[in-house]
């Protein structure tokens, strides 16, 4: 019987991956994931049967990996960032519990607000929200109350999958949701394809941010009220004296 | 003149470290860090040059990267889990407008939001807030309203800082103030030292952590109202419909 890792392979490019990732994907006879991320590894990656299920079919892929570690191969299922991070940890939990004899374990990874953070400076030094805009399986109402109460707590929010061809305006709808909280100077950054081809990242006002176009490849960071611009990059400050 | 790496070296363990930061550490000459941080990293690196400042000496410890770079010396300033999240990120941006011609880059890590979660289960998959429980750099009040603000959201919460010699009673604090809005029975873990000796991880819920000893190298989790406990493990559920 294989085994099964559920591994976070980081922002998309080999070196933000852990040493564990680059071990487990060497040591797998078989990497599974969603299409996008099944390139990423094949790109480094030969000789490995890839299997990709598309996107609504998280269940099927699941069941792809214990019926493989069935067959006796050693399973990566891939994610990007972080496995545990809006990832497929939770998922083999659950489906896990038909195929009690096969084991798996969680190899993590560097998360997007992570990776993000590095190319904009140093927006989360201090306390902050990580919430997720597809409303495909939490309704709209929670998490607008999530945002409503972070920006209340002027806490840093981090902004995940804010949007896709069905929800074009949820980054509007967001940012004014926020607006009552925060200041239209608010300093915000997004990140884009971190790590891969088309990669990049911009720092803006609140106000701007909220008619900025992005997509299922962008991360969306609101600042505090103390964050703040030094030269060009988006840091909030978290305290320290300084002197001088 | 050399360059700086501010660098999150993860948990504590090289194979969660990645493959940018094992570069930067064998390449620079001088590996500068807090005390703790720095013998993880003599453990694996001979030959260099290690320098460590102690707890509260933030602003020299950056002041001594900028001078050894000023030498000539690549120089790694080695952050635990991710240099972007409470780590050494900001401070060299505000220290390093004193030293406009010296390059530096942040290289991102694992924080220990993922690597603990990894060991927990799957407690993150939904939006989540982290939030230190020290009040050295923000006032108790703004942390008070923070854990207020996301519990009352039902977000998950990862609690960094959670306790020191000053601050005992911190984490019950914290607990009292969830209970006023999440059920006593909601489900919570505790992880420490990941990676390192002494790694430990535990489930209990929010009426027992509220009375479980912690210190700062424990990371502490909080569950939504979703989740629940799958063979033991610490599992928030996304909401798929897994359809058995």
């Amino acid at each position: 019987m294989g085994k099964i890792y559920i591994t976070g392979i980081g922002p998309g490019n080999l070196e933000n991956m852990t040493l564990k990732a680059l071990e487990v994907l060497s040591f797998c006879d078989t990497i599974i994931g969603y299409k996008v991320y099944i390139e990423l590894a094949r790109h480094y990656f030969k000789d490995k049967e890839f299997l990709s299920t598309g996107m609504a079919e998280e269940v099927q892929r699941c069941e792809l990996c214990f019926k493989k570690a069935a067959e006796g191969k050693n399973v990566a299922l891939v994610c990007s960032g972080d496995a545990g991070i809006y990832g497929m940890a939770e998922l083999m939990y659950q489906t896990g519990t038909a195929y009690p004899d096969i084991p798996f374990e969680i190899v993590p990874g560097v998360t997007a607000a992570s990776s993000g953070a590095a190319l904009l400076g140093a927006p989360l030094i201090q306390d902050f929200a990580v919430i997720s805009l597809s409303d495909l399986l939490t309704p709209w109402e929670k998490i607008e109350k999530r945002i409503i109460a972070t920006a209340y707590a002027d806490m840093v929010i981090c902004l995940y999958n804010p949007s896709s061809k069905k929800r074009a305006g949820y980054l509007k709808k967001a940012c004014q949701l926020i607006l009552k909280y925060a200041l239209p100077e608010t300093i915000c950054g997004i990140t884009e394809n971190i790590g891969r081809e088309g990669e990049k990242w911009a720092v803006y006002t609140l106000k701007e941010l909220a008619e900025i176009p992005v997509n299922m490849f962008t991360t969306v960071f609101i600042g505090n009220s103390q964050t703040k611009v030094i030269d060009g990059m988006m840091v909030t400050p978290r305290g320290y004296k300084i002197g001088r």
